[in-house]
C-alpha cells in the first residue's frame, strides 16, 4: 500500500502534464462537420437557399427541431464557475478547462455533443435567466461547479419552471448522488443489510449529500435512519443558524427537523458512533475523518469518503480501523465511485427519448442498472461497481434511464429498453470511431515526447 | 440564359434535398475531441485531478484561457430569429438549421468552432445581457438574424461597451457590407471611376445597407453622393417619421439630414435617375427595380441587387435596359457577392490576433484584401471578387484583418502579417483535412442516394 508522499507525488504527476499538454492542443473539445461538403455546391442545402426549407418545418413544428438539427444530441455545461472542483470560487474563465474536460466526458463516454458554457456572474438569477434564455438550442442542460446554496434555488427553480421543456440536471448533485447510491445499493448487498433499516451518517451536507439525502428518502430510506454533519457538527432542531438560512437551504433545514431522533449532538466522531454506513462528502482530508471515529461505527461498517483529490480519510486507515468496505473518488484505489459512470448515459437515455426532465426516478433507474451490472461481474468488499473499462454500463445505463422516462409519461420519443439500448451502443460507438480515426490519421495530433 | 421559371426550378432543388438531408443528418455539426484519449488514464490529464492546474493558471492570469482551452478558435453564433433569411421572425427555434449551417460554414472555410445560441427572446437587452455574461466561453460573438432596428442598438451597445473584450460583429451587417464592396471597389476600377466623385443610390436601408452606408463613408465617399430609399421612398430632411424613430435608427435619420443634397423626392425610380452605383438591399424581386428605372441610371451604371433568395431584377432584366456591371448574392450569376466570402476570414484574422473588437478599419482591410485578389485574378464586367473556390482568399483576408488590428493596437498577439497568412492557412487545412477524413472513414456518412 503506498504512503501518502507516494500518493502525493502520484496525484501531482496528471497536473504536470495538464500543464504541459493543455497548452499543445490549447483546448479539448472543437466543432466538427455532421454531414458532408462533396462540393462547395452542398453549402445551397446546408445553407441558404436550402435551409430555409427546414427552418420553415421547425417554424410550423418546433419539435422538428429535434429530427432536423443537433438540438436532440447537444448539451450546454452551465457554470459561473464558483466552486470549481475543490478550487473554490475560481470565476467563470478559470473554470473553462473543467467545463471542456466535461465535454470531452460527454462525447468519449455518452456520445453526447456537449459544449461548455461559462458564465460571467454570479447572480443565481442570471444563470436561471440564461438557462430559460437558451433552451431552444439545446436537447439539454448540464449545470456544473456552482457555489450552494445558489446551486439548490438554480437546479430546484429550473426544474419546476412550466417554460422549462429540456432537462436541467446538476451532476453535483444527482450524478454523484446515482453513482454512490449506486456503490452503496452492493455495498448492502455485500453486508446483508436492507437499506430500510440501516442506519446512515452523512459527513458534510453540501451539494452532493443533500442530493444523497433525497436519493435514499427516495429508495426508501427514512430521515429517522439518519444523523448528518456539516461545519458546524451535527445536524438537530436546535440549529437556529440553519433556520435563519431555511428557505436558501430547504433540505438541510428538513434534515434539521426529522434526522437524527435520539438528539445527538457533537460532530463527525459522535455522528458515526454506532452507524452502519458513513458517507462523507466533506473537507479534502486526509485528518477528516479520524480512524478511532470509524473505529465506533457498527461491525461490518460501510465508508465511503468521497471528497477529492484527497479523501477524508486514506481507504487503509479506515480499513484498519475496522471498516469492511470502503469506496472513495479515486481510481487509485478499490471501489471508484466516479461521476463519469453516471452523467455521460444519463444524459445519453435522457436525450434519447427527448425527456422534458430528469426526475430523481430517472436517476435511481441509472443507480439500479450500476448496481446490477456491479452484481454480475461479482461483488466483493473491493468490487462494488463496474469501471468504465466495462464499456456496457453506459448503454445499460442510457436506456434504463430512458425507458424510466418513457414509463413516466415525460419523454417524446417513446422508444422501447431495447431499441434505446442499441441506440445508445450505436451512437457511443459512433463518437470513439470518429476519436479513432482522427487520432490515427493525426487530426488530432499526438501527445508529444517530453 | 435560363427563364425565371427555370431558375425558380433551379432555386427549388436545394429545397427538396434540404428537406431530404437535415433528418438524415439529425445536425450539421457536434462536438469532437481536439486532443487525444489513449487510456482512460488521460482523463486524469484532461478532468481531475490534473486539470486543476490549468484553471488555476487561468485564474492568476485570465488571458491563459487562449493559451490552455478552445476560447480563442470558438465563436457564439447568437440569434433570436427575428429576422431569419428572408423568412422574416420564425423565432430562435426555427432559426437552428440557418445557425447551424453558419457554424458549418465558419469551420468549412475558416477553421473557426462556431457553435449555435439561438435565445427564447425578442429583447434587445436580453441578447446584450446574455452576450455579456457568455464572454469567458468564446473568442468572439458572431449576431445573425436579428431584425432591425434591434440589430443596431445591440451592435452598438455591444461594441461600446468596455466590459466586452472580445470582437462581437454582426455579419448581416458588417460582413454583408464588407463583401459589396469588394465588389464595388473592382467595379469602380474597371469602370474607371474615383469613389470620391460617385454618385450612389442605395435601395433599402436595412441592417445591410446601413453597414454599407458606414463603410461607404469610411472608405472617403461623402454623404452628399448618396441617395437613399426605404420603403417609403427617397431619404429627405423633411421624414418626419424617421425623425420620430431617430434613437433607434441613428444612421438612418444622418442620412435623412446629410444625404440628398438636391432634395430630390420620390421612389426607387427617382432615386436611381442619374445614379452611377445602385446598392440595393430592399424586398426580394424581381420586380423590386424595374428595368426603365436603370435605363435612367447614368451609362455604365453599376447594379447590385443583393436581395436573396431572387435580386430585386434579374441580371438580364438590368443588363439589358443598360447596367454594364450586375452582382448579385446569387451563385448561378456572374459577381456573386456572398456573405461567405467575409465572416469566416474576417473572425479567421480577428481571433489569430485575439483582437478586442472588429472595427470598420478591419473590415475595410478584408474588403481590398478580397478586391486585391479580383484584381489578380483579372477584372472584367462578370469578374470583380475571386469564389470560394479560390481558397487562397480566406488566409490573404484573415491574413490582412488581423494585420491591421495589430496597427489599430486592438490585438494581444502581435503577429506579423506573414505569419497570421500560415497560422490561417493551416488552421483552415487542418479542419478541411479532419472533415475529409471522416467523410472517408464513414464517421461522416455519405449522402445517401434517392
Amino acid at each position: 500500500m503506498s504512503s501518502k508522499d507516494e500518493l502525493l507525488a502520484k496525484a501531482n504527476q496528471p497536473s504536470a502534464e495538464a500543464l504541459r499538454l493543455h497548452p499543445f492542443y490549447r483546448g479539448k473539445v472543437q466543432t466538427m462537420l455532421k454531414c458532408p461538403v462533396r462540393t462547395f455546391d452542398d453549402f445551397s442545402i446546408w445553407y441558404t437557399p436550402g435551409v430555409a426549407a427546414p427552418c420553415k418545418a421547425i417554424q410550423a413544428d418546433p419539435n422538428l427541431a429535434y429530427e432536423y438539427t443537433n438540438k436532440a444530441n447537444t448539451v450546454a455545461v452551465v457554470t459561473d464557475g464558483t466552486r470549481v472542483l475543490g478550487l473554490g470560487n475560481i470565476g467563470a474563465q478559470a473554470g473553462m478547462p473543467v467545463m471542456e474536460g466535461k465535454a470531452l466526458l460527454f462525447k468519449y463516454l455518452g456520445g453526447v455533443d456537449a459544449v461548455p458554457l461559462c458564465l460571467d456572474t454570479e447572480d443565481a438569477d442570471d444563470i436561471i435567466r440564461t438557462v430559460r434564455l437558451i433552451q431552444p438550442t439545446y436537447g439539454g442542460i448540464n449545470l456544473e461547479d456552482i457555489a450552494q446554496p445558489k446551486c439548490f434555488r438554480v437546479l430546484d427553480t429550473l426544474r419546476a419552471d412550466p417554460t422549462m421543456q429540456i432537462p436541467v440536471f446538476h451532476d453535483d448533485q444527482q450524478g454523484t448522488a446515482t453513482v454512490l447510491l449506486a456503490g452503496l445499493l452492493n455495498a448492502l448487498k455485500v453486508t446483508n443489510r436492507d437499506i430500510r433499516n440501516t442506519r446512515f451518517a452523512l459527513v458534510g451536507l453540501g451539494a452532493a449529500n443533500v442530493a444523497t439525502l433525497r436519493l435514499l428518502e427516495a429508495s426508501g430510506v427514512a430521515l429517522e435512519q439518519i444523523i448528518a454533519t456539516d461545519s458546524r457538527g451535527i445536524l438537530h432542531r436546535d440549529r437556529s443558524d440553519i433556520a435563519a438560512q431555511a428557505e436558501d437551504y430547504p433540505d438541510k433545514w428538513r434534515a434539521c427537523l426529522g434526522s437524527n431522533p435520539d438528539d445527538v449532538r457533537g460532530g463527525i466522531a459522535e455522528a458515526l458512533s454506532g452507524a452502519e454506513v458513513c458517507i462523507a462528502f466533506a473537507q479534502p482530508g486526509p485528518g477528516t475523518i479520524k480512524p478511532e471515529w470509524v473505529a465506533g461505527m457498527a461491525p461490518d461498517s460501510i465508508v465511503f469518503p468521497c471528497s477529492n483529490p484527497v479523501p477524508e480519510i486514506w481507504p487503509w486507515e479506515a480499513k484498519e480501523a475496522g471498516a469492511r468496505i470502503v469506496g472513495t473518488g479515486r481510481s487509485d484505489f478499490p471501489n471508484q465511485l466516479n461521476n463519469s459512470l453516471g452523467f455521460p448515459a444519463i444524459f445519453r437515455g435522457a436525450l434519447d427519448v427527448r425527456a422534458r426532465t430528469i426526475t430523481d426516478e430517472m436517476c435511481l433507474a441509472a443507480a439500479a442498472e450500476i448496481a446490477a451490472y456491479g452484481e454480475e461481474l461479482g461483488l466483493d468488499d473491493d468490487h462494488l461497481v463496474p469501471t468504465m473499462e466495462h464499456e456496457d454500463i453506459f448503454p445499460r445505463e442510457a436506456a434504463a434511464v430512458g425507458a424510466k422516462a418513457v414509463e413516466q409519461g415525460l419523454a417524446r420519443n417513446n422508444a422501447t429498453r431495447d431499441e434505446l439500448y442499441t441506440m445508445a451502443q450505436v451512437k457511443i460507438a459512433e463518437a470513439r470511431d470518429m476519436i479513432t480515426t482522427l487520432m490515427a490519421s493525426g487530426g488530432i495530433r499526438p501527445v508529444p515526447e517530453i
